[in-house]
């Protein structure tokens, strides 16, 4: 068992433990895109035990794992239900178990070492003595939210944010002066663009009071929307996200616009077409604030959300009813980037799809529309259900061999845990590894100057510079 | 060459090798899935030489290998039609030797080692001696289909039969109380399912002799089918099999129904959108009464049949024409599985698609139904075109990667051969290689229960626990 | 750094070292799909620098490295504007230095190696003495471009050539007896057939001067091509290509066909469907020449081309600007050659597809086919944007498992470059590799003779037979 996620995990030769130990160990993190919640932070929140900070609190907590926790029949009391906290716990163990090869089993162990320095894997046999252990840990002070950012050597973390949002719980984060990491927002307009949600009207009077006009039409909407934008840059910004359930180009008029938006108002039925064109358009108006603020524009699909009609009843969102979508909507990303360059508003652009059939696609098509900036179109890390060793060695070769793996802005973590940052030691031990085996296959010479370089930038310069965030390279 | 298929066959580590011996050789076999012929099983065949038994007697055979030697020029006299059966085996071991990394080419050296005890490679120059030793020991009593079947260590089989079916010959199979393994009906309804077959109505003639009543709507022929699941459940049925070209979730009342069963039985055409309504209500039918038994249902899309019309004219179905559809139907499986869950009908299910870039997709969409049962809903094993190494290990690390690898029910044949059963060994000495390879990468600890239970639950007892089949776990 | 690409390159074991000196070093070479320039060879041109050789020459050059360098951020003007020569190859080096995992810094380094005798990796470290000693070597005649090619050993290239050329520098190059390698044109007709091309009217101007006749209709149109085929075989051509969006089996009669062309004649608009119509007539009609001669017809799809407009205004087509398209043609490609196999005039054919998602369907799709003529339909090497390690070992295995990769007809450059030979070595010690990796893991055996006759027929002699090229089998 001494071999069990020792040292040198993941790190498959001489040569790769020994670049990830001379370049890459104890490198700082930015993580440029999580969930965690501001308010948890500012409040410098602690966690009563371990089952509340690894799985559940207030319904909300570790989807992921749940999921696994169902696929072995535990039922729902035990995971998102009134359970014993202890109980969950030892039923969380028990799926572990079964778990072999899920990157959760990984994660989970690397957090047991690296924040309660507990190194047997988790099991039926153990559970009861790491559930103690944990507790015990759980109540030093190092164990707040702030506390365990720092002590990540987190220099920056982009949260996810509403553009209704006031952003108060960053002001009150950037107030503490003791707090190092820093905290910026990420502008995140979903609501506003969903306009065939039942409850689109309702988000527009939270969005009016946020930007202090009147929405009554798309170039009010418009208006608004870029009042945000402004305020979020203010606040430090540098990064917006959108999901999509595809991307497409399909050009309107402004006329057509504001009557799309005339409809919804009146509650009219939108059609697939219009709800098409208004995204469109709806992303390059956003195109052009993010080119003018200098911003990276995320674009993610190849989703289907809560699937699971009874449980989204029960639970709602997020809750581990998610999947991916074989319908991959890749063949329409060139076009519409297309569209945003021949006006000259095409962006820094990350693009993500949850279906890792499309690696290929993604990486030749942003490919075309590379120019001026080192890697100004990036394919985003292996994420969501492809933030495992496989779909991020399948998702880097993939970028190495059609693009160029030197200009990766690497690994985010995606999550809404604040143990979460072995996941980028995860991804670091894996690149490295990836690294080293070109070197040790002869494909790339022993350069030690060039794999520094490579191994850095991955890891920490290549963000840092594509976001021009504004922390020091190492 | 002494290493070829030599006993540490697939083992590629120390670690390997020791799990496979101590936790997974000699284990009993279910195959819960496979084509075999009741009646040969009930007459307890001999064949009368290897050609026979391996590649083809009156027209019926192993179409993997009918592709094969079809790809490598042979002519279909040699294959299907009357050339000599020594000169088929001829042209079977040139085109063997052509087939490096193909699966048949381990499965027919498998086969070799462990029912003749010949451990050469065939080829070219060694074809001769091992047609005459074949046939010298085919005359050997343990070469009938019984024995076969209970010398490979089989417990219990499931072949594949129509609603419409006597089992007259699982009846008789059950009487001899010497042959020690269980022979099951699994119930495969699609004939009564594909409304467009021109033979759709000369079926339901033999379907209402089978039911015993009148079939004139679409209410008589769910009742039909509903009385033939009760006579295969009374026989000992666990499973059902639905081949899908796509699966959809489009309702439909009770009086389209009806209407699209008058039109078919008036031979009015059918439109696509009847056409899979109608398929939709007629698994949700049945899926009500799988709950009901506790049946599992396999559901397998992602195959396009008889593309060849030429030979399909000569030849028939089944006789090497089929091919992967790159049109997936994943992406409507979920909606599919949702319609079911909110009706509370869902019962286990197993899902295959036979494109294996669905991989992910499923076993994504899948997990967003687990629900009260270890394991409830089940991505079949890597099948068919995917039965091969690297189909097995893609579509177990994507279960591991993104499910619980561990819950796995595991292998099936999917074969008409009665030597078919080597393909457990060669999957779980894959499955055991991939265990080891995680623990050696560190991936896993070495804790000896743990892996045992990993072994033993997908080489044997959660298939065993998900069908509830009366043989007793390891 | 003793290691970077060294003898032992891509050479994994001992055997696979072996074998490839044993049975593939030395193998001459054919190159059966490539795009050299007829009138280069002609002339045999020598290239002022290693700029104009590697990169760009009059706009013209590598569009992959453009790419590449459009990836890193290196302005326009160096890539295919007018900046300096050394400066292009200066930015070419910084490039290269992050693109780790690219074929084209394995591609780079070989040619660097073979041709240059420069074992150092072109870093910024060592450019300028490499751009140095390259324009040296320049100097010496065997930088010809007839010197480059019989120097690599290839007894045959097949070129890319429209209906309408005269073929007047194939007809120099034969008359030059010192230069002993064949150069056969390829019959590439997609100018006919893209009816919905704005140049079309203007293009059929030039086929009939070619074809010596007016073309007016549908059926004179066909007939003029049919005098241009018979002319290309006259001129020694064994191979067409032809590069499709989709494939599709729609039947049209002649009525049909000559009212679509007699609508483009008019200049009105061409339907998605009459398009599809005329394309697969088109390739009927094709098709049925290449039995008659018994050439090989080649298919590609998968491709989106030109995707960024504002560059492709610029400059032009293939400067850089395709891509993989996400949605696959494969589902109708075994409907197009069961249209054709009814007909009986299914020729041999080479299908790719430029996404790699295709490859199972492919291979199973074409095995459908196959008849009477070892390997009678292949799936194309992996080729464009997959012919890199990753995507050769994916189309190989990939044809192992489902397919006889022992009559894969093997490796193409697709390559506009004098230099690309060694992209065959690539390709050779990849797939020798894999053989040694079979035999290593057991699972072929060590068969000198099986082995030596699988790595000659990949490497050579399959592509000299399928295609009965004019030259000798090793």
């Amino acid at each position: 068992m001494s071999n069990f996620m020792s040292e040198n995990y993941l790190l498959e030769s001489p040569l790769a433990v020994r670049l990830y130990n001379d370049y890459c160990k104890g490198l700082p993190i930015v993580d440029y895109h999580c969930h965690l919640s501001p308010k948890e932070i500012a409040e410098d929140k602690h966690f009563e035990n371990i089952t509340r900070l690894w799985l559940c609190e207030n319904n909300f907590g570790d989807h992921y794992k749940w999921r696994m926790m169902r696929g072995c029949g535990v039922p729902e009391k035990y995971i998102t239900g009134d359970g014993d906290d202890k109980e969950k716990f030892h039923y969380w163990a028990k799926t572990l178990e079964r778990s072999i090869g899920n990157p959760v089993y990984s994660f989970t162990h690397l957090e047991l070492q690296r924040y309660f320095g507990i190194y047997e894997p988790l099991c039926e046999k153990t559970w009861e003595a790491i559930w103690e252990k944990c507790n015990e840990k759980l109540k030093d002070p190092k164990f707040s939210t702030k506390n365990l950012i720092m002590d990540s050597n987190v220099t920056l973390v982009c949260t996810t944010d509403d553009p209704a949002d006031s952003l108060e719980y960053h002001k009150i984060i950037k107030e503490d002066k003791n707090f190092t990491t820093k905290v910026l927002p990420a502008y995140r307009p979903d609501k506003a663009m969903n306009i065939t949600d039942p409850n689109w009207k309702s988000y527009i009077k939270t969005l009016e009071a946020a930007a202090g006009m009147t929405i009554n039409s798309y170039a009010t909407l418009i208006e608004a929307l870029k009042k945000r934008v402004a305020f979020f840059n203010e606040m430090g910004c540098r990064a917006s996200d959108h999901a999509l359930v595809t991307v497409k180009a399909l050009k309107a008029t402004p006329e057509e616009l504001e009557a799309i938006i005339a409809k919804r108002f009146n509650d009219e039925p939108i059609t697939d077409d219009e709800n098409t064109k208004f995204i469109c358009a709806f992303l390059k108006e956003h195109a052009k604030e993010y080119v003018k603020y200098g911003w990276g524009m995320q674009l993610h699909y190849g989703a289907i959300r809560n699937v699971n009609s009874n449980m989204y009843g029960k639970l709602g969102p997020d809750t581990g009813y998610d999947a991916i979508n074989s319908l991959s909507s890749t063949s329409t990303v060139a076009a519409f980037l297309d569209l945003l360059n021949e006006e000259d508003i095409l962006p820094k652009t990350i693009i993500y799809s949850l279906n890792p059939v499309d690696n290929a696609a993604i990486v030749t098509q942003m490919s075309a529309f590379q120019k001026d900036v080192q890697g100004k179109i990036q394919q985003g890390s292996a994420w969501w259900f492809n933030d495992h060793k496989k779909g991020i060695i399948d998702q880097m070769t993939t970028l190495a061999s059609d693009g160029i793996l030197g200009n990766f802005v690497g690994m985010l973590t995606d999550s809404r845990s604040f143990l979460s940052y072995p996941r980028h030691e995860y991804f670091r031990r894996i690149m490295v590894n990836l690294i080293a085996d070109y070197v040790n296959k002869g494909e790339y010479p022993e350069d030690e100057d060039a794999l520094k370089m490579l191994i850095h930038d991955i890891s920490y310069n290549n963000v840092v510079g594509y976001f021009n965030f504004p922390v020091e390279k190492v």
